[in-house]
């Protein structure tokens, strides 16, 4: 018995990654409101340290919460690195890592997992830990990518320099034989394909929009989370800072979903 | 004739780019005092509004003021586009604008400029305007590199990979057949080796550091700026965040200068 509830699902990121989230969870609930918020202010996270990004990030589910959201997903790998709790509020909050790691494991064979990241996700080894915990005989091969976001964010995907990057950065990796990389930086979906040709068939790729779908998706069967009725929803996006390069890039990354309404807020 | 003046010269920026500066003060002024402030919990400048960037540089100024500095050396091309004043607080600035601009027309023989930045300095034109101001005949080609600044903090300067970029940024701008180029961000003295194996020897570079010390100097010998005549220098570094990277990065771009202590602030 699926339970009414027509507030928006709020997503935030420190910007432009977190779309890929955005984007997956509108195609995969199409009745759904969705308000998002990038914190481009203040970008990036990932350049941070623990105490800046659990500060800033409770700063976007307050925010988030004043807009009367039913649930929070958290669509930064970086922020969901220092922000663990699954409530707030008592509003639900989704992070990335938790159904990310517990994906991984479903689909890995061998436990010879990956992760991509930021530095500070990296750093922070929240990946590791989760999988760890979850399934402790995995073994967890992670790589740092500072590339990869302006890469991404240039658009030049499928590009040969991509490509010779990705390849750069993967390669110790595949050494490590993995069967599954984690994606663990939202940016990264953007650049799934060059990634795809270095890791080739043998690798699954996991991405953060698609295994937080699958958490919501059982947590909406089991009526934790209302669904909306209204037979038309809205997807509102807002920004902590102006920028025509976010915007033009949003669309981009949200193709073929449409946005309703851009606006700048403050926190 | 010098006047004395013990105290520091202030340098920032938004983060680590503006060390390259540091490290060309350091060497051509060995008797003075430098301190830095890097305001890595709020990096990068770059993504950010015109207003949020004022905003930044002038509470990193306060911060500067209050500690006692003779002058303030804004060592980051986005917030110079930004905080064009000579002076606050009869404290003297330097911005990295205007002695680039006029260093890039006193190299230039055909007046044929290029200027590399990031997005926010390419899209403040504040480059172009100055060249303009000094020479309206001047021709201003300018190009935007967001992949720069990662490549140079990975440490991958003369790697084949950052040749590929370079060559792809630059491309359009030889092909205007300019004779000068503009490192318009502290950041890309790093690649200065890759940068100049695409120009060629027929491309003149003008960096930041160089050029603000030609500035400085000029100040020492008409008097508007006082000399230290302790006998002995020291080199703070200040950072708005903790990051083992920064200190990392941060001696090897200063590498032969050492910095004398590392700590970080509240603004």
């Amino acid at each position: 018995m699926l339970t009414k509830d027509s507030r928006p699902i709020g997503v935030f990121d420190s910007g432009i990654g977190g779309l890929t989230v955005l984007k997956e969870l509108a195609l995969q609930f199409p009745q759904e409101n969705f308000l998002y918020l990038g914190d481009t202010a203040r970008l990036p996270y990932g350049s941070k340290s623990p105490q800046t990004i659990r500060k800033y990030s409770e700063q976007n589910i307050l925010f988030l919460e004043r807009q009367n959201v039913k649930a929070i997903v958290i669509a930064c790998n970086t922020a969901s690195s220092q922000l663990t709790e699954k409530e707030f509020d008592g509003l639900p909050i989704y992070n990335v890592i938790e159904p990310g790691s517990q994906r991984a494991l479903e689909v890995s064979s061998s436990g010879r997992i990956g992760v991509l990241g930021t530095r500070a996700t990296v750093n922070s080894q929240a990946y590791r830990k989760k999988i760890l915990e979850y399934h402790p005989e995995a073994q967890v091969f992670d790589q740092a990518c500072p590339l990869f976001v302006p890469l991404a964010e240039e658009g030049w995907d499928s590009d040969p320099v991509t490509n010779l990057i990705v390849f750069r950065y993967l390669g110790p990796l595949l050494q490590n034989k993995i069967d599954t990389l984690i994606l663990g930086c939202t940016h990264y979906p953007i650049l799934k394909s060059s990634i795809a040709k270095v890791t080739g068939s043998a690798v699954e790729l996991v991405d953060s929009g698609e295994a937080i779908a699958r958490w919501l998706s059982r947590d909406i069967e089991q009526g934790r989370l209302g669904v909306n009725h209204d037979g038309h929803r809205s997807i509102d996006i807002m920004t902590t800072d102006h920028s025509a390069h976010f915007t033009e890039v949003a669309h981009r990354i949200l193709n073929p979903v449409k946005a309703d309404a851009f606006r700048v807020v403050d926190l």
